[in-house]
């Protein structure tokens, strides 16, 4: 899988993806007002309006970015219409072309672990009939539960050609309290000893130059994104953290190797919500789908000008 | 909620939670088949199957329990029917008195797990409806991104009077692979410092003796029990690992405090797959419901024995 998107990466000069993650405020009140006054103010209604948001931006997107990261959490606040609403959306993502990470950051134990990488990124057996859930093409994994909860689903991986994005380093403010905790015997913090078990991991699923099993470091910390490169030189690293959350072109050249590779970064709210922006209003709530496509292109313009 | 809780495990003496975890295997033959000779061999099938199942294990044992805990990830395998059938569950459970523990393992950058928190223990403002997405009582949540990913779930608990588990030693074989590493300046392991932290959270959220910040530890792992069930006074303890992952009762008594509260046992498929277990047998498969009220009893019988 990882092999399918560093092609896009390469074929857009784009190692870039934008976040789906519809909050309710960010989806212009033409879209919703339509739904509402079909649907009434409901989950249903809801669901219907982050779909056709969404399918906007895809359209508008897609020949510039090779891939889409919906956050299902974004979906699952408006319960099972808005899971519902996510899958729709991984399938028209699909259709656009795009390669979907689902940031999920599920991590259980065994063989719970397993229940999700094949609801997610595989498929269940059911009578003589083998089906596809979800349908993601890679999942972000949370990593807390040890080799036990990510081993799932690299099996999953290596059976349906599939990848997974491990946390690693997180990109939000408190990602220090436990992540940066100096383990005693190693005297290295914890996510240098997650990143150790990514390069193992990873290995066992490789595809082409780089591993199925990448890894999440966001990039508000760039220079552990500088360590971390180095300790996973085979792990794909996804970047959130970008625009909104404070970080910039500049942080990002480090989590690159020197072939040009092995980062995608993300972009959510800069992108989806740029007409909300003052450098983008005159797009106004009607040209919102307009709107992300010149946040992609100044996005890209940033990055490429960076790494 | 904890209080809600507590009251239930008083008046039916019986610290002790369902594991709602419909593992395919585990449904019976007879009632897999009826929904695929009406649907097929489809999700929708299987998503009509585990809900029948449910409802038959939590009419027979709703008596002896205070709470069920369906484990999501087995109903996300089904995709979007199987999250209906999630959601069809908790209202069921409802229905019966249950408190209902979903366990869901989210956790996130903090706007991200205030839409998990939102939409399976609060609310959605939708226009001028307020509406309830997946209404569990209590949520377990991963700690590893710190306490901005973990305070949004405590801000909705306070707002709508719920609670969370927060995994701090997982029940699995490799739980120690992070979880048990000495934190250099602390000369403890991760899991106890992240016990510290549950137990500062939970102040902010109390329900007369107990916090409705409860915490995550194995059974499989008696002795850290003891020592956590210390570091955490005011936190209830959620214990799976009872049962099939190797716990017993006489593992279980330090992880109650002297007053016989603080900790709750799980048992999924020791209850829910019992007529597959040899000292079940004679319920057979049409007698699957009978048999996990059999199983809870002997649960029971096991842990009043211990405690």
């Amino acid at each position: 899988m990882i092999s399918k998107l560093i092609n896009g990466i390469k074929e857009k000069n784009a190692p870039v993806v934008v976040g789906l993650d519809p909050q309710l405020s960010f989806v212009p009140e033409q879209i919703l007002n339509k739904y509402y006054k079909e649907m009434g103010y409901t989950l249903e209604a809801v669901a219907e309006a982050i779909y056709e948001y969404n399918v906007g931006i895809m359209d508008a997107c897609a020949d510039f970015i090779p891939a889409v990261k919906p956050q299902v959490a974004m979906y699952e606040q408006f319960g099972v219409p808005g899971v519902a609403a996510y899958k729709k959306t991984v399938d028209y993502a699909h259709k656009k072309g795009l390669v979907v990470i689902g940031d999920i950051k599920r991590g259980d134990i065994g063989s719970t672990s397993g229940a999700y990488a094949m609801g997610h990124i595989g498929t269940v057996q059911i009578g003589d009939q083998k089906i596809v859930p979800f349908d993601e093409d890679i999942v972000t994994v949370n990593p807390y539960l040890g080799s036990d909860g990510v081993k799932p689903f690299i099996d999953v991986c290596n059976e349906n050609d599939r990848g997974i994005f491990v946390l690693v380093k997180t990109s939000n403010p408190s990602s220090g309290e436990f992540q940066d905790r100096i383990i005693s015997d190693d005297s290295r913090p914890l996510y240098e000893i997650v990143a150790d078990k990514v390069n193992e991991w990873g290995l066992t699923s490789m595809d082409g130059d780089y591993s199925n099993v990448g890894a999440v470091v966001g990039a508000t910390y760039p220079e552990m994104g500088i360590a971390l490169r180095k300790l996973m030189p085979k792990a794909y690293i996804l970047v959130p953290g970008y625009g909104a959350q404070g970080g910039s072109g500049k942080d990002l050249k480090g989590f690159f190797n020197e072939d040009g590779l092995g980062a995608i970064v993300n972009s959510s709210r800069g992108i989806i919500a740029a007409y909300k922006n003052e450098k983008y209003a005159s797009f106004g709530a009607e040209g919102y789908a307009d709107a992300s496509r010149a946040a992609v292109e100044d996005m890209l313009t940033d990055i490429r000008e960076n790494i």
